[in-house]
């Protein structure tokens, strides 16, 4: 059989993936890194033992959290993201011609810094002219920013170990601060099958704070229950209102138009964690 | 660790559940048959080591595969399952009071039997005085029927050992002769991250003989990359037009109208397989 990496995806469901080779395996000062060359997914970055993304899917996380608001807000300029060292929500904001800067604050370097060397389809706009690299703790850096940013997407690991502070009240008030006065904020906020609780406590804590609060749903195979949920809070503009002549042109291979209407369309018993 | 029961959904990928209490394991006629009790799915049917339902999650795939023609059609009153010996689509048919017989034919009783035995929630329709049970050849059945029905739904298991023939022109050509003049069909036609090249085939084979041919999808978790599709083929309706006042009050977990019409939203990937 080889070497298999299995994420237990709850205590009792997991995924399996043959691995090739293991191209990194280490402890960085805020949790356990792995980089996996599997024979199914490419190559998969691993972090505390869940799987964050590989070269064969991350198009449909990458694309779907950042398309869905960029197209939303009316004129992006200035963009910030909060985690995502892999670089992948990087490259998909710079597919929209009015940002000027994209600012990255990750609070783990090392993620970065192997994300460049074994990801670089993902991580290979980084380096880009546009794009402001930080390590820093997203939690201060949000905390001292003020009516700076049209868009701030949350793309952190789950809600333990350095990240259990962004899925916070606190946090999601820090955000709207940071936020312009018709600014957007998406963050991932895990499935409904194995996590309805936290969907359900995100939405209402988001709800609180923003005018308009929206749940929004992709297919992600490597990700628990292959059904992830990301949450909208919009100071202004509905993510169900945009205008056609706002979805210019960009090469996807997940979002289209369409599917940024659709994707707002719940299943019912995820539906009911809104209500 | 105990028990784990491990789906290699692909060579090098797989899904893996603990195993409570192996309730059933045997060899029918047709193929292997396992009732598992699993601690994450329930009970879980698991037929040529590939799952076929689970009491957790069961009601996406057969809400999907019914309520979607079901409501496309305006009057639906004669329907027949080829497959589906759970007995989940049939459950979810007879939500709909215009239907008078529902027909359900798979080949092998024993799936029927230890469904009833060990899945009474999802078997437990099969009772029902609307329902006809044949343990029959569906292929052999379609190919002998002629202007019956107002729905027929495929529910089979995968395009190897019993099913092959449900996959083929010569079967999809059977069914349009098998179907009313106003009549839909709906195939359950496995995933995109994995057999693209079968939705493809599929998609394409139906188009040459249904002037309405549409795919769409819904998440279900124990099922291959998460993202399953279903093809219709319709003579003359479309499920994109069906009128409001069409949705009647049914109960769902996962369907709704809105739902219906966005389940048709294609990821792009998936959308250049029908093209």
């Amino acid at each position: 059989m080889g070497i298999w990496f299995t994420e237990k995806q709850t205590a009792n469901f997991g995924i399996t993936a043959k691995v090739n080779k293991i191209l990194v395996a280490l402890k960085t000062d805020f949790q356990d890194l792995e980089m996996l060359n599997t024979e199914e997914w490419g190559n998969m970055l691993v972090l505390d033992d869940m799987v964050m993304t590989t070269e064969k899917d991350e198009f449909v996380y990458h694309e779907m959290v950042a398309h869905v608001p960029l197209f939303t807000h009316p004129n992006p300029k200035r963009v910030l993201v909060v985690g995502g060292g892999d670089g992948g929500v990087i490259r998909e904001i710079l597919k929209h011609k009015s940002v000027e800067k994209a600012t990255l604050v990750d609070i783990d370097g090392k993620v970065i810094e192997y994300s460049k060397k074994f990801l670089p389809s993902i991580a290979g706009s980084l380096d880009d002219p546009r794009v402001e690299v930080l390590i820093d703790d997203g939690f201060m850096y949000i905390a001292k920013s003020e009516r700076e940013f049209d868009v701030i997407l949350v793309d952190s690991t789950e809600p333990v170990g350095p990240a259990v502070n962004l899925f916070s009240q606190g946090f999601y008030a820090g955000i709207s601060r940071a936020l312009k006065d018709d600014g957007i904020f998406v963050a991932q906020t895990d499935n409904p099958w194995f996590k309805a609780d936290l969907i359900h406590q995100v939405f209402h804590d988001v709800k609180n704070i923003f005018p308009v609060t929206k749940l929004y749903t992709a297919n992600i195979p490597t990700y628990p229950s292959g059904l992830w949920t990301f949450t909208m809070g919009s100071k202004i503009h509905n993510p169900l209102k945009v205008k056609e002549e706002r979805f210019t042109e960009i090469e996807t291979k997940y979002y289209t138009p369409e599917l940024h209407f659709a994707s707002f369309a719940l299943p019912k018993f995820v539906k009911e964690l809104t209500e």
